[in-house]
């Protein structure tokens, strides 16, 4: 019932996912006479659906604390019971993000002493993507939960990019000797000695490495993280908007632009943010995947297909052993 | 001497911005034999100009406590000495950020009761420009320091764009009810009580509205500030890169580009950094220009341009008053 649009554009985003991976199958949770109505333009997504009919739902205005408390059998709420209950692999939703993460985080519970569920992001770059996290669970970040982050991230970016020791960084300003990020400098002399985990460890990388595909994962805490991401969003519709002024003014431009259509078409994909829409929540004992609510269709595809592949990858119990390592020689190094 | 290539660089600069003001005048500080060499292609800049040799300079390695300890008697530091002695109006320099951060602020002094000086950024929009600070001098900011930022940033809004209250928003994450950011919260209580300031306060804003131009002065702490100025270049730079790809897929695709050859100038132009070249500190007691170390001469002289439209506006003095007034509220409403 998520999102902009509700059933309207998830049966249609689920059946794209369906064609690429035929062994999917749904549970639909929400006002059964709605869905069965957007299902009816899909026969092959009506075969592989089950509807989990509810009158509940959790509006994109409610606070998380308000969805918590009046969600209990809300579509968003029973979804993610079902994920507990192992009725599903993975949840994903297009709806109200903080009450996603805050219901997922009360009954899929965190994994291990994982203290902070994080979000990822998949990020773009001139090679292929990068997974940036956190990007707004929360605000500030201990060493410790830094460290957190880096091997949630590897984990992910094991199930998606299929490489046994991602190559993770520390996002960081360049300026030497200044004041303050403490925990960034304690988590660097943490993640530095870390041979024995998988993950390949590469220092401190500024905004602008980001994009240049430097690393596979991108650790930083929640509010700089946010702020990078949007801010990053912002830059490229600025640039589509110059792009687009520019080409409109002088008749030899937009024959240019007519010409150069190609181009131009190759560009905008790779700017979609259809292609990489979908952030999760990483941390949780199961998947939990966001899409942005005002997507459509192809975007909540984009969503299901990396819930898909990050059940497929048995990510979540490498991850307990993996944060149980460097938290025991984290303890050893603080104890000694 | 400072930036990758020095009086080379520095002097042509200079030499552009005094066609632009051609009351400017000019103390080089650094190797008299350089300079002079320098100067030699560019009489009218000579005629401006005063040597005042130094053997010892500041390298773009030196970390700031090393450069504020051994950097006396360098052109750096005589040069902001001359400021401070009323010798000149303005110092730019290209050379090491921290260092010039580090002197500028034990030579000038804070302004008043201001806490920390911030580093500002002038940030291109889609509508012309606007100001987003701190950009990196200090990490972590109380809600005071914020208050203080937007107050200077105002200042030198008024200065570079004559708006006599300049909008002004506080960068924040969008999700509602996440913990921490408490300073920011807080700030925010403050500056929406600022009718007497000279103000316009809109609220918070999301990373992704900077560039949208929806306020002249963007306020935020120095490590998400620096981090999203940095995401900001990396991603324009990325953009850039997947368009030239783009346009070289097909022959029609590089025709179209030939055709548009006057579009993509103006894109170019728009996108070129050194139009908005100098992060500029603020909250002192005189006026520093940090020009980008490895820019060329068109970007030096924006740097030059930059400084002195400030020296023109009579900026620290108002800026003084506002500073003790806001400072004056916020103690009367913390002793209520």
């Amino acid at each position: 019932m998520g999102g902009d649009h509700g059933p309207e554009v998830i049966i249609p985003g689920g059946a794209i996912s369906l064609v690429r991976h035929p062994e999917l199958k749904f549970k639909l949770f929400g006002d059964e006479q709605r869905i069965t109505a957007a299902l009816g333009g899909h026969p092959a997504m009506a075969d592989r659906s089950e509807i989990i009919h509810t009158d509940i739902t959790v509006s994109m205005h409610d606070k998380p604390s308000q969805a918590v408390r009046r969600g209990k059998g809300s579509s968003m709420w029973r979804a993610i019971e079902t994920v507990r209950d192992g009725g599903a692999d993975l949840v994903v939703s297009a709806g109200n993000t903080g009450a996603l993460m805050a219901m997922s985080k009360l009954i899929l519970r965190p994994i291990a002493d994982i203290e902070r569920p994080a979000i990822a992001a998949l990020w773009p770059t001139i090679h292929s993507e990068c997974i940036v996290l956190d990007v707004g669970a929360n605000i500030g970040a201990s060493s410790r939960q830094l460290c957190d982050f880096a091997l949630m991230g590897a984990a992910m970016a094991r199930a998606l990019f299929h490489i046994e020791k991602p190559s993770v960084g520390l996002l960081n300003v360049g300026v030497e000797e200044i004041k303050g990020a403490d925990e960034v400098k304690q988590a660097h002399a943490w993640l530095k000695d870390t041979d024995d985990l998988p993950i390949d460890y590469r220092g401190f990388i500024e905004g602008d490495q980001i994009g240049q595909g430097l690393v596979d994962v991108v650790v930083v805490e929640g509010f700089a993280g946010n702020i990078a991401l949007k801010t990053a969003e912002g830059t490229a519709r600025q640039i589509g908007q110059y792009l687009k002024d520019a080409m409109n003014r002088s008749w030899m431009s937009k024959l240019g632009a007519v010409l150069a259509h190609g181009g131009f078409k190759v560009l905008k994909n790779k700017m979609d943010p259809r292609r990489v829409n979908g952030g999760t929540f990483l941390g949780l004992n199961g998947i939990a995947v966001k899409s942005h609510g005002g997507t459509d269709a192809l975007g909540f595809a984009s969503a299901v297909d990396l819930g898909y592949d990050m059940s497929q990858s048995g990510l979540i119990g490498r991850l307990r052993t993996d944060i149980d390592a460097l938290h025991g020689r984290i303890g050893s190094q603080l104890a000694s």
